[in-house]
């Protein structure tokens, strides 16, 4: 097993972190590193914003859902899909932009996915841990007034980066034949995920915090029953991504 | 400088492959070890399709706009992000899925993009090489039939993955400035943008094949002046990702 393979599999979401920041050139060499991910088409339609300042930090845990984490952790960075920056170049060069397409959506969250993935990896190669905050989107908007985010960029998530105080067991991840097909999707994977089941509900009971009585099944099938984030179509479309 | 950031900063894409199969093991190998990649809330809402079928080979190759690559490379996989497996743990949970929300959509496509950028670096820590396909979406419809992906499921994009038969440089990425922020974004980055111009035009100018007179903004603003893809959200709305 090589390095990046077993950076990969070592993969955990740490909430906690030591007392020791996270340098600039550090920081540096993970985005610089991460920045070399595939772009579609060359566009790397993205923005990071490390965020340093208290109050924002404490604003943004806050309406994450109180993750105190946000606050706390010696990194914060928001991945931002941007086409902001497309669009000036465009009009610098006497173009304009087309707007308001669902493609043009696509290409900016998976060119914004893609270099955060690079970037969680690279943190971790350096003996960093993090976890991803999906929880930003629970008020968008407010997350781009604090960071002055402009029209045309939106806020993905964040990520919390730092030096672990923690060591969380790795989750075991579906069975490979339920997530890998061959030549067309099969859907009814109804054993692997019984047995992934059993396999789950034992990591939930054995680990070291946080136990409880759950399996993969039972947790997905709550979450996914319950409206989340009603409000993205609105504001993305205030945004200027009108999902045409 | 670690094997993991060495290898992310060795990324190019490779479209000529050996003569020298992938093999099922190594394919395992490197989506066990993609999977360890974050989820949102643990839903791994994404399924991928390995396509070795000739004929569905061909026609996605044709599809994507003649790459051939698609059809020679060793190993081509299609990432789809996938809201139909959560859908039919619900019923068998008697619960049902919460249904159409822009909010799903962004989950799955995020999670289907993070195990993808594993599957790329894994891939090429063990010597591989690859490139992404956006190009399928130039058809989903036909991709879906081709695969029978059902509702709920979506091709995001492909990847053609195989042993390098070719060392094209690497590209150039942004200047750090550009896409790092503090606190907040600002977008006048015309000085640094301008430099990028003059790298980017010399790249193209020495680059060992397909040499050409071009620069990053000239590139991307002929890019996005024209409509791509416009067909994306009616394909959507009928896949049962309505965008709501």
């Amino acid at each position: 097993m090589n390095e990046v393979i077993r950076t990969m599999m070592a993969h955990r979401s740490i909430r906690e972190f030591q007392d020791r920041p996270v340098t600039d050139e550090t920081v540096r060499d993970i985005v610089a590193a991460a920045q070399c991910a595939s772009t579609s088409n060359f566009v790397q339609a993205y923005t990071i914003i490390s965020v340093t300042d208290k109050e924002k930090r404490r604003a943004l845990a806050e309406l994450a859902g109180n993750q105190t984490w946000v606050e706390t952790c010696p990194l914060f960075l928001v991945f931002c899909a941007d086409l902001h920056r497309l669009d000036m170049t465009c009009t610098k060069r006497g173009r304009e932009i087309v707007r308001g397409y669902t493609e043009q959506f696509i290409v900016a969250t998976v060119d914004t996915a893609l270099i955060a993935q690079n970037t969680m990896l690279a943190a971790e190669s350096m003996g960093l841990g993090g976890v991803y905050i999906g929880g930003i989107r629970n008020d968008p908007q407010t997350v781009c007034d604090l960071l002055h985010i402009p029209d045309r960029v939106y806020p993905v998530f964040g990520m919390c980066l730092g030096y672990p105080d923690d060591s969380p067991e790795v989750k075991p991840r579906l069975p490979l034949g339920v997530v890998l097909k061959e030549d067309e999707y099969t859907g009814d994977d109804e054993e692997l995920i019984g047995t992934y089941d059993d396999v789950t509900s034992d990591y939930y009971k054995r680990r070291t915090s946080n136990k409880r009585d759950d399996s993969w099944s039972q947790q997905v099938s709550e979450l996914v029953s319950r409206v989340s984030r009603p409000h993205m179509r609105a504001f993305l479309q205030r945004k200027g991504f009108e999902m045409k």
